[in-house]
């Protein structure tokens, strides 16, 4: 397991090098954390290669990575070498899979700079680019050599990115800890302890993972909300964002943990009409989930399309979609194959 | 460890598929497997997707995976699924990179045809393709889940592809068994039994990689030759067909036996120069190596190129070149930093 340290980083990230003898070092950044995060991080560095690539989740393919593996060849990069990501999900899908992939394997941390990837992208070695429009696609399992996670970070994020980011922590405590769910749900967006939850995410992901590092199975239960979740944010993606309808009063793309909503939501109900979960808490997370995400406007003609989509999910087995479903109150099971009727039910009730 | 099973591919593949449930079965070939190699195997086979790409190392590369990633994601393979690598280095290297990488992974199986992929690429899970003109530069650690290997595929190969497998065969007695190398290097390649020698090699080559399964250490003696061999070999890659020197009476590019062939030669003596292995060995290797392989014409302007080559090898630390180094007869010692005039040295040496 990596160790996950939550401080400063200018205390985390000089004691890592510290205790480390790198030949080179990399650091890859966006334009979004090469203006608001990598001011923090350069003193920390000596001589080291920067590579900065555009912002955005449509930049998470081969041609960047190709951008990536050829600015460390040029720079001589050995397999001593160290590779910082420092950003989101994206920097650090990409950047850990052309490091794990570069020479087979050189050495990177993780430098999370939004709450989406401080509760979840960063912990647990999944690493991996989009392709021809299916959402990680082509990777790997392999985990970081250290995750560095300063809160501090989350003070440069649009409040949307916040939001975004939440719906993981409200997984994790749907699928692991009740008494959790009970305190987030009795607070506002605006009131949550995000250095509380940032730990307690991590601690419940590093949990599931070290038990299933590869996701043969109980890893799978990380999973729930995601299966429609991921359908519906890949239909949006592959939308040019004129097309993409409102959504609580905002138009254009759908952030991931706006998709996981839906998805949460949706496979919520499923859970509840297999008798999985009490009536009850299919209500909670209905109520609050709304309440912090509004109703993603989900028109007739979507519907087939997403449904579509749930076909390339990872966990499938066959044309056999397979869903992690929660079972009681801060737990979930997984491997539950479930029938296309089944999620087509399961959003007209989201769609209300 | 992977298991190695060598026997008629009839029996040993139908066993392995018996064995296991795949929801899909892909299977990766190239022209010359195809034609040769697929008609055996395809009875064992039921519904099957085939691949097939262009025959050669200058395939070996990111578009050709594209190809490969593209074709099991419109066949829909899901994570249960198989990849048969059906060919030489080339196909098991990029075929079982494409597989390590699909959804995170997926299981892949080699049958290797040439001998050099029987002794050595098949086992032992370095996968990768070319990178901008360097071999192998991106790819990853993965073992196959089995290695079949039948020797009856032996039989549809060039005498020079035959020839150029046996290098590794001879550096497999060279860095893990003298008396082998004494049984060898007194018969000629025709009279050499191959059933049993590509079982010694895997032995050999097993023993190591379990070990050493990510090359930290020990793995590297099986780098002996390699260092300057591939740089021999990256830089006849590189230049035209015609611009490429006689070799041995043939012109054309250098197979990767042939290259290493002057890698051992030199390194060998750069071995001998550090007293670690007697000037009786060192003859052994010269005469036997060159009788096999002849000696490749070098001229004074191949040199600096394929001496900056070097600078690239994965097992530098920095812009320090680390060679495995002869120790011994059988013996081999490994993270040896040369000089660049050691090197020069060496390359004279070989010109003779």
């Amino acid at each position: 397991m990596s160790s996950v340290v939550i401080a400063p980083i200018a205390e985390s990230l000089a004691a890592f090098l510290q205790k480390n003898n790198f030949s080179f070092i990399a650091t890859i950044v966006d334009n979004h954390t090469y203006r608001h995060c990598y001011p923090a991080i350069k003193p920390l560095l000596n001589k080291h290669t920067l590579i900065r690539i555009k912002s955005g989740e449509e930049q998470k393919h081969l041609q960047t990575c190709e951008t990536i593996w050829e600015a460390l060849t040029k720079a001589n990069f050995d397999r001593h070498a160290l590779v910082l990501n420092l950003g989101g999900g994206v920097i650090g899908d990409m950047g850990g899979f052309c490091a794990a992939t570069y020479k087979r394997g050189i050495t990177f941390a993780q430098i999370p700079t939004t709450l989406l990837s401080q509760v979840d992208a960063s912990v647990g070695g999944k690493l991996g680019i989009d392709f021809q429009g299916f959402k990680n696609h082509i990777g790997v399992f392999q985990l970081p050599e250290t995750v560095l996670i300063d809160t501090a970070f989350l003070k440069t994020l649009p409040a949307s990115e916040l939001r975004s980011g939440f719906a993981e922590i409200i997984k994790h405590c749907l699928i692991a800890d009740g008494a959790k769910w009970d305190e987030i749900r009795r607070k506002e967006l605006a009131d949550q302890d995000w250095q509380d939850l940032v730990a307690h995410s991590v601690a419940v992901k590093q949990r599931v993972v070290e038990q299933d590092p590869t996701e043969k199975g109980l890893r799978k239960i990380l999973n729930f909300g995601h299966t429609l979740g991921h359908a519906v944010e890949t239909y949006f993606l592959t939308r040019s964002a004129e097309a993409a309808p409102k959504r609580g009063g905002q138009t254009g793309r759908l952030l991931h943990g706006e998709a996981i909503a839906v998805g949460m939501i949706a496979e919520a109900y499923i859970a509840f009409t297999r008798q999985m979960i009490e009536e009850r808490l299919l209500a909670q997370i209905e109520e609050y989930v709304f309440s912090v995400y509004g109703r993603v406007a989900l028109t007739d003609a979507d519907i087939e399309p997403i449904l579509a989509l749930t076909l390339q999910d990872k966990k499938n087995k066959g044309k056999q979609v397979r869903m992690a479903l929660l079972d009681g109150y801060g737990s979930c099971a997984y491997d539950i194959a479930v029938t296309k009727t089944e999620m087509q039910q399961a959003l007209d009730y989201y769609r209300g």
